[in-house]
């Protein structure tokens, strides 16, 4: 599909691309964080942006922090798996490096919100797309209301937000309730591991190592 | 789909239907004994048969051991997922008992050759099936030839048939390849544990959950 079935004659692992998205105040960074330090073989992706960047951020690992121009050339090439113009500037998940990571064997783990997941899944109708989802949404109201960083009518956004975003669910392929942390971090990495077990479309190239009868 | 959507409302686990399944000498016993020894959650399907039972062995447990009769009258009711006649004797796997432990919200393993899976997934068809292979057909022969309990000529059947039942592959969802036998079993429980991530046809009853905006 994408170059990478020339490694099948040996036995390569095949790199997959998981997405992980879901409502804002659901902890994708918190779990995405735990999976990032208890997996080996698994790669965050990074995204590019026109804006600058803020004190303590860096370069290829908080984003990739490029010009307008320089973003607009990458569009134009269809080099984003997807992006958007949020106010005035750009934010994107370059195609480039997460088919270097698939290529190399590696999964790549993709955060983002819902939107942009059904973006991904335009481009990439590959991916595996996981969906984060609150135990509740007294619960997640509970969990946006202790940040205590916003206005109450921003908090009631974000929460009407949340329940048109919850529809998106069977565009997806799993769920997770996060309710507990560790467990929901298993269920994820429980995900990552079946996957690469499923059959599918490479039944073909499992049964080749099987073929001469000794 | 069985009478389990009724349990949409109050969250009860849905139980799942688990059939191990492989070539003689993959090793599906030692799999399946592991995985009882580490989840709660799982209920290995006992078969039923006519034969006559052997030093050891326990009704419920080895086997269900029944009369002709009575297991003629359970073929009449469609009473088996599966069933076969080996010799002179019937082997079966009871759709009530299994019904029974799905419905409790408990999966179900089924240990079963490769016939006997492909009868499961017409009458099972939601069944989520998992083929075990050998690290390759070199590694089965020498396992099949360790247990030094059969003769040449019957290896070289096994092995034979072995390589013919692999075909079988594109019929399953997994794969598990038991060339370690922790990693195997780990392999399998992220199965387990995935599947019961799967939005599929329970998107409606997940989102059911997220309905009222508090």
């Amino acid at each position: 599909m994408n170059g990478r079935i020339d490694s099948s004659k040996d036995n390569k692992r095949e790199g997959k691309l998981f997405i992980l998205s879901g409502p804002s105040g659901t902890g994708k960074g918190t779990v995405v964080k735990q999976i990032l330090k208890t997996c080996d073989n698994v790669a965050l992706s990074v995204s590019m942006t026109t804006r600058a960047s803020r004190r303590g951020e860096v370069h290829g690992e908080s984003y990739y922090f490029v010009s307008q121009e320089e973003f607009e050339k990458i569009i134009d090439k269809d080099g984003f798996l997807e992006y958007a113009k949020v106010y005035e500037h750009y934010y994107g998940t370059p195609r480039e490096k997460v088919m270097q990571d698939l290529d190399a064997g590696r999964d790549v783990l993709l955060e983002i919100d819902i939107q942009g997941a059904m973006k991904v899944k335009r481009s990439f109708p590959d991916g595996i797309f996981i969906f984060l989802l609150p135990p509740s949404l007294k619960e997640l109201r509970r969990r946006i209301e202790a940040r205590a960083t916003d206005a109450q009518d921003v908090i009631d956004l974000r929460m009407s937000k949340a329940a048109e975003e919850i529809r998106y669910l069977p565009a997806y392929d799993y769920y997770v309730i996060n309710d507990d942390l560790t467990e929901a971090v298993e269920k994820v990495k429980s995900i990552f591991s079946a996957e690469h077990q499923r059959v599918d479309q490479t039944a073909e190239r499992i049964m080749e190592r099987y073929k001469e009868a000794d």
